[in-house]
């Protein structure tokens, strides 16, 4: 399995993008192409030490890496990452990488 | 389920980095009570645009964020984090979160 990892920074009005990305985002990328499963955080975003600089992280999964890079030049996967000016303008960091259980 | 995620940055020496953390760190952190599963990155961590900081991304489940808190004060827990002073040198952003599918 392949997986992004989506790391939203703190937006100024998190009651805001939470609608956004629950109710236009999220839609939004589950057509992309590929796309085998959907994981968001629930609640704050922390460190062992206390707060983290993250309101949400969503992980994403695919059979490969060459999903992910077709999920990526899709025109799906073009439209839900040029939404993300829509509502992460606090920054978001993305992530691509194989994975496996050890 | 909860959530661990170790992201690790780039090393000097990605081999012997490697050594240990296959060699020792998962050893030590499987120890860990509570622990449910254990992901780790294979090959490059990368961003939609190229290379990324990270040379490897752990993803430990625990059942929830009280059981991800008891882990990390257990002696076992103890023992693993202070374990990343002998190999994450270059540095390692820790992020613990509860999740779910959607």
């Amino acid at each position: 399995m392949a997986k992004l990892i989506a790391m939203y920074k703190k937006p100024a009005d998190a009651q805001a993008f939470d609608a956004y990305y629950y109710g236009t985002h999220v839609p939004l990328a589950k057509t992309v192409p590929g796309l085998r499963s959907y994981e968001v955080s629930t609640g704050p975003v922390a460190t062992p030490a206390g707060p983290s600089a993250y309101h949400l992280i969503a992980t994403l999964g695919f059979d490969s890496m060459a999903a992910i890079q077709q999920a990526l030049g899709s025109p799906e996967g073009i439209a839900t990452a040029r939404d993300l000016g829509n509502f992460a303008q606090a920054g978001v960091d993305l992530l691509i990488m194989d994975s496996k259980e050890i």
